[in-house]
């Protein structure tokens, strides 16, 4: 077994007819001296009850998932050395707790850095079921439940799950059933004009229909599949637009047509003007989520669930809540985050998100979500993320989907026990160090929630001026003066789009925080932090510790006894990772010194 | 017919047996009532002289491949209404007058702009007969006599031509052999390797002898092969640093190998640190030519001819000529052009290059170089070079390559005439506007010779800072006070390479022309032009002055009687060229003004 199931019996050599025989299995193995019982309960659905009897034998109590999420948990509490409390409960506080790969029928993955897809290869599904098995208990060891397997960039053949590929498909979803794990195809929106249907328009009575059909022979197939995700208008993907129709139109359309089945739709808020004009000053990319969705608030169906990226941009380092999370009480929200380091390091640099997790919950009022979806960091690679040390992110994922108060260190000095057998001081040291690495990332990438400051297209290492004149509404518009877009009322007007005390804590450079200075304001090089450094002497400061700091996490993982092949992989990666933070340090540090004139206080060198 | 010879018969189903059978039919079709004999001189090589009699029948005396080019020669003045003197004596400058094909053995073109390749598609040669005719009359009534069909990058399975791709290639030789067009073939310098010799250091006897009987194979096979060109240790190709030797070693051991045959070695000098530290400002990619051939002058076998870019970094729209080509007085040297425009348009815009040429034939001494070649625009276009105002580059190649006393406005103006049958106003119209055509690209592209500031890997379109801190030592430094790289005695010392005439003239700010000012000098944006205006000011004129050019150009074409298609090819780039000078115009005096803080003098518009 990989990853953190590395202790547990790799011998599932035969699917289990069930997540109760799975249960046994696991148990069965990773704790061979336990005597226990099974107690099925199914009102509780995916919660469990554990129970200590007095023989200190246990009674796990749960609904069908439940059970198996009940053996997981008291295995790896076991196998961690946590142990457990006489009485442990425990229920998910989201219901669909959704990983999204974003494969290709053509065995590529968009984004992916683990190696080529699990699942396709060659225009067709193509696995090896030893490893889908695989995947299966890692993904419910952590109580994640939804699988959707193609990128929601929908490229040709993919469109054939719903067609001929479903047999095979079917054939898949039967193979994670016992891990309580469902799948989801992403769909395209225009799939009916593939079969003589002359429009996608979702109030064209033959689209409806098509739809309906198409759902009833897929959830004949599989009775269980989650739903359909769909990323419409977006990024040149078709949609309800092109006829005049509103988001709300194309949604409902599809979630009448999987409603029958108990399906739901998860339709991707990521709608902007990807065309834009760097010259037009008047669009403000982060206020496109708000201006396509806030007014359709209670517009949508009930089984549909827009899924709202964590911050308005996309994916970087540093951004602030997307206000949409904020609103929209009439909607159902699922947010989205992204396991896969599209711009946070591509699984060479180290990266470990639950810190920044941690900061979107608490901005979050409890209820305003209901589901969580995380872009999927999984590949063929033997590890399957790549990376040893980014599996954290998979793990910590399913820790804070099941349970969002989760502390982030609780879970992370968990992944490190799990995973490597290390002393006490050894697993307080990596578990230290994957804590700060997203800071450390921050401070020698894209400085002060400014953002997009990388390699075009490709999204590693550094580019500062590479979106500048770009179509993509990413600007900083750096002069020898100032940088920043002003998003306050007296700019571009997004901070609008926030309830009262976050607008009023955001719109004062004085009350920002100073992570976020540079995402709200435009700001001089020589203004005074809160600390009462200039901001290019803090820029300057950040960069030069953020590969300090990269230097010493070299020399602490070098002296950690990783065992192989984990061990070759992180240090290799980390001498990438060494280099790519001194070119950042370096480039911003001389992108902002050419442009400001200012010297480091310190005297560093900063190249020409 | 295609291109300027579409006047002339396209019936030519089979290829002709000979030269001079070739100048017969071209003749009898083209100029049916003209009696003319056909006079072989063998002697006179590829020269000929046309003399009229009184009872106006003209003779033709000429060498095998002279009658042919003295038949073109006749038949494209006649048409052209240009008409003939009583005696017209003429022989080519240069022996070899040669294009070079970037084409892969997959069919891509590297930078090619009018489709795929002419010559190959899926790893193998494979071509239409009837093109490769028209092809060959095209070539050969400009006079040009070698064509190199290979990529000078040799990629897999490209090799083959000299292995089993070679009966095939043979054949393609027998086809343009009438046409006086010869073959050559750019080869793998760790060609050897591919066969169990377990080196391809050039000192060592099984790699001589390997390549010997290669040579035998080949010229066995294609007897008047031209040779081989040899694009070695450059951007990643194999070559004689592997082995500690230099270049000499290496083209003299292929030499050798193609004497018997009478075959040259065509030897790039494309030769530079394409893994640049950007923070390395010892190191300047200009003058690497020089350092690596400059000290090996007299050391090359006679067969050999070193083929030298005209500037010193890689066809940007304005450089001064390379050093190289004033120096290395005991080598065969051939200035190498760019028909392609991959930094200037893309065969989008309109870039005609003889301006370019004649200010480069203005500064080389007569005989310091001995033969000419040109990366080919060519392709599977219908038209052949994509846009049909390009075709002008490739016609204006073969005059000046014949002839490089040949006025440009001479050239462009009979290439007019061939091509379109306008009157004698639209014929200066469009000749004044295709010789204004590369003043206007320069004025809207990047400023006064700092090249570079294009789209990296693509080029084209701009991109400011896109190779600033890149790997390519391509790097204008550009801070809020200054730019440019100071390359005089007291920056990089490139300056040095030059004859003290030059070097002179171009050390001095003053002296410099304005139009390489940056090629040569850093200069704070308030410099003083010899005008009077500011750096800056020049550069904003220049860029509103290009912009607006276009403009006008456009209208001027709109206006010209074109026949379809290439009205419609012409008018539908144009507005593409437009669209890319407003990009070009508008974001480089943006970069200016927000590095510089100055605004334009006369109030025009520049965006934040």
């Amino acid at each position: 077994m990989k990853a953190w199931l590395s202790r547990l019996s790799a011998d599932l050599k035969n699917p289990p007819a069930s997540p109760a025989e799975l249960a046994r299995f696991e148990l069965d193995h990773a704790l061979p001296g336990t005597a226990y019982t099974l107690d099925p309960v199914p009102a509780l659905g995916e919660g469990y009850c554990i129970r200590r009897r007095s023989d200190s034998s246990v009674i796990i109590s749960g609904g069908p998932t439940g059970l198996l999420y009940g053996a997981y948990a008291l295995i790896l509490r076991m196998l961690s050395g946590e142990g457990i409390p006489d009485v442990l409960e425990s229920a998910p506080r989201y219901p669909l707790r959704m990983i999204n790969c974003w494969d290709n029928a053509d065995g590529s993955v968009e984004r992916g850095y683990s190696g080529r897809s699990l699942f396709f290869e060659g225009g067709r599904l193509s696995y090896d079921p030893f490893r889908m098995r695989e995947l299966g208990r890692l993904l419910a060891s952590v109580g994640l439940n939804v699988l959707c397997i193609n990128n929601v960039n929908v490229h040709d053949p993919a469109q054939q799950l719903l067609e001929n590929m479903l047999p095979e498909a079917a054939a898949l979803a039967d193979l994670f059933r016992p891990f309580g794990v469902r799948l989801m195809f992403s769909v395209d929106f225009s799939q009916p004009m593939r079969h003589g249907v002359s429009s996608a328009d979702p109030l064209d009575p033959a689209v409806r229909a098509w739809w309906k059909a198409a759902a009833e022979r897929v959830y004949q197939a599989i009775p269980d599949l989650a739903g359909f995700l769909v990323k419409a208008d977006s990024e040149g993907r078709p949609g309800p637009f092109t006829y005049g129709r509103n988001h709300a139109d194309g949604a409902n359309m599809l979630a009448e047509a999987v409603r029958p089945f108990g399906g739901v739709i998860v339709w991707r808020c990521f709608v902007y003007n990807c065309r834009q004009d760097w010259r037009d000053t008047k669009t403000d990319r982060p206020k496109a989520a708000w201006e396509h969705y806030a007014f359709l608030d209670g517009k949508f169906a009930e089984n549909v669930i827009l899924q709202v990226k964590h911050g308005p941009f996309d994916f970087q380092v540093r951004e602030p809540v997307s206000p949409l999370l904020l609103g929209m009480k009439q909607t159902n929200l699922a947010m989205e985050l992204q396991l896969a380091q599209e711009y946070t390091g591509h699984q060479i640099d180290l990266y470990t998100m639950i810190p920044m997790w941690r900061e979107l919950f608490d901005e979050i009022p409890e209820n305003n979500i209901m589901s969580l979806a995380a872009v999927s960091n999984l590949g063929r690679d033997e590890n399957y993320t790549g990376h040893p040390l980014a599996a954290v992110n998979l793990y910590t994922y399913g820790l804070l989907a099941w349970d969002p108060a989760m502390e982030a260190e609780s879970a992370v000095s968990r992944w490190v026990r799990l995973t490597y057998a290390f002393d006490p001081d050894q697993e307080r040291t990596l578990t230290a160090l994957l804590l700060s690495s997203r800071r450390t990332y921050e401070k020698y990438t894209a400085p002060l929630g400014i953002g997009w400051m990388i390699t075009p297209h490709d999204h590693y290492g550094p580019n500062p001026s590479g979106y500048e004149y770009d179509l993509w509404g990413t600007y900083h518009k750096a002069n020898r003066d100032a940088i920043g877009i002003d998003r306050t009322a007296a700019g571009t007007g997004f901070l609008l789009q926030y309830p009262e005390s976050l607008r009023k804590k955001y719109e004062d450079p004085e009350t920002c925080p100073d992570l976020l200075l540079l995402f709200y304001h435009r700001l001089p090089y020589s203004f005074r932090m809160k600390d009462g450094r200039t901001l290019v002497q803090r820029i300057y400061d950040d960069h030069f510790e953020g590969k300090k700091e990269t230097e010493a996490m070299a020399e602490i993982l070098e002296a950690l006894p990783f065992p192989d092949p984990d061990r070759e992989i992180i240090l290799s990666r980390m001498e990438l990772q060494k280099r790519n933070a001194r070119e950042w340090c370096d480039i911003i540090n001389t992108f902002f010194r050419r442009l400001s004139g200012v010297d480091d206080l310190h005297g560093r060198v900063i190249y020409d």
